[in-house]
């Protein structure tokens, strides 16, 4: 089942590489630290939550081993602040004015918090895994766009822990989520529960980065949006 | 600010009506009534939730205006129960087969909802107007939907109480919220929200209702999903 | 069974009305218009409340009949604003000083809102009727209380419109209160969790009177408390 | 502050000690395994909830230090399944009849977790301690009401891990809430609101032994209560 959840998550990220406007940007097109900054704030809008819905998971009224009970908590522990990672990372790229407040978050930003907080207060308490899955596990995705990144823009690994420093750590809890859906996932319902999360939270993320482009797109061409103030360039 | 909201709503059922899958098929193409029983049983899943976000804006511990509070309360009283209209309807048709337990949500289902109850709960409390704004207001663009519908299937208006009688109720609460909107949204963020979330959840029903089309074209290419059981022709 | 209730909550009344220190003081002693104020004021905090956790059973994802959700929602529409009521009379009396910020409400006051909003929450659905039961038909047991309150103090009735012309609005609802028992109440289990749950808000109150009282006797000592800036005298 | 804190648990403590039913029943009188059967299993019914409650802390969307989030997150994590050593421990006493069915939670357990919940999700997010603060040191209150108990029934400490094993780990979490507290309050606001939950919390716990003391006595006399079918004696 790992394996079948794996070639699906690898497929869904083939497909996205491959059509998505904010992947061919950063991989073949110029631009400049403002998107960057962009993904990082967004970035920063969705990671803040990861430890209440996760730990939200933990506080429900249902039956649930507690041994996953103290996984989820556990992992709430660890992600706790590593919102700070990607705010310091996006001032540390030298393009935020003198308004220093952040807008608030993207359309697709808050439909991918909307989404991780119904699945861990609703349905089979397992399925959150499934956004676990790909989550603690998208750096080496990643890793073109940003081996790309650093060198189209001149950058330096201090200025973009969140993506470097941060994948070491994410390794450990990929293996620690792939264990535990071995250990509770019993059903053919409770599989296909994870996979469905998986899929709808990964297809979320990749709407985000769309709409991430489209913000910066629209900055480029001269037109205001709600990043205006933040990054006056 | 009212006639900018009612435009950009008119514009996007424009744009949905041209270019979906859902919309084509029962305005142009040949279809059973399968394909309207899943679209029955999805309202179910999603109407079934509106009593109960809409009352969550009234539980809220923030500065909400006491009439504002007393509005979603009556709202929610009067959307309770409502889902049984379209359960009933879904019925009526002559399609369940032996098997009456309900499918879950489809994922776009279970996106509205997510979205329904997060923009409920977190931010503006005026903005889930947004959504009231277009689901009291939608009979009017699903009427060729409709009339297409009951020639090709030869139905009666008792099978489809939830569009037809239901839009008359709708027509008042509609208005209650243009009154609302204007009685309550004082700021330009006010109205922001509520155009947000009048896009972002006009757009996860128009997701939702291509969802359903693919569904039901699975069932016509003999493919098993998850309405199988329940339909089984 | 609703007979058996009655006695009970009468029963509740008379020990209460005998052995308190509050009544005893409002219907013997001597006592200025702090202690009423310091009554209004606790009022208003616990009634803010009862729109929102009377909501909150309407929006459980538990077996709830239509109809009790309608009455929930209906009886959270018809409570809601009622705390300015207490909050104006506690103003008309003449004794805030120049600091209007409300003080905290007092543990007792507190405890009351916890358990109301836990047994909205939990449990059996049906069991918050338990805390209507009283709370809708506590003007007569109040009555001795209001009349020797309005002969010592000098009052009249727009003074104390939570009182007196609330106690109208309330006698009709204390009738649909014992309806909806008679209608929804089936088994000797949903009997058991409303009078639990009557019994037990009902003893919170009555906590909460005996600490308005004792904070009213710290003041008239001339210790400082929580009601000083408020009622500087 | 610390100091103040201190010495407020001891004097309640103390007062509770002299003047309870349920410690001279312990220390001087006769009594058989159900009176700590019943012990047992009221605290399964709060001890579960600990983590939830706690967790809860680390969910809420207001200005927290991360390392306070961390905190509670962590000491959610190690109080998962402590609930299970109390009815291990029950179930060790031999008094259990056939039917294993817990009876609900007595009231005034019931309100300790209403009241648990309420602070953990409202006001001062620090006020939580105020419960850690005595939770996790009431070993050493215990203690000679322990040493009896194990005297008079004859026990071995293998019946009494939840006292005993338990107080070992306890210590350890006693030092870790002093050092947050320390680390975490700021104003003397914070301080009053962990107290004003320290001895709220702690007199709910001290009504729930009077309960569960005066729930044995009527078994004792013969009285059928919701402990009969578990405890048949």
């Amino acid at each position: 089942m790992i394996e079948a959840l794996s070639e699906r998550r690898a497929a869904l990220w083939k497909e996205f590489i491959e059509g998505s406007r904010f992947a061919r940007c950063v991989l073949e097109e110029d631009f400049d630290a403002r998107l960057i900054a962009i993904y990082l704030v967004e970035t920063y809008h969705y990671v803040v939550h990861n430890p209440r819905h996760q730990a939200l998971v933990a506080t429900r009224d249902v039956d649930i081993h507690p041994n996953y009970r103290k996984f989820c908590l556990a992992h709430a522990d660890e992600e706790t602040g590593h919102e700070l990672m990607a705010l310091n990372d996006a001032r540390s790229l030298g393009v935020f004015g003198k308004c220093l407040a952040l807008p608030a978050a993207l359309h697709s930003t808050e439909m991918l918090n909307a989404y991780l907080y119904f699945i861990s207060l609703n349905g089979n308490p397992l399925r959150r895994l499934g956004y676990s899955f790909w989550a603690e596990d998208s750096y080496q995705h990643f890793k073109p766009l940003l081996e790309r990144t650093v060198r189209h823009l001149g950058l330096v690994s201090s200025q973009l822990t969140f993506l470097i420093a941060h994948s070491n750590i994410d390794q450990e809890h990929s293996r620690d989520v792939v264990e535990t859906l071995s250990l509770y996932c019993r059903t053919p319902e409770d599989w296909a529960a994870v996979q469905q999360v998986m899929e709808g939270s990964l297809r979320l993320q990749f709407a985000m980065l769309e709409e991430i482009h489209d913000s910066y797109r629209e900055m480029v061409r001269g037109e205001r949006n709600r990043y205006s103030a933040l990054l006056p360039h």
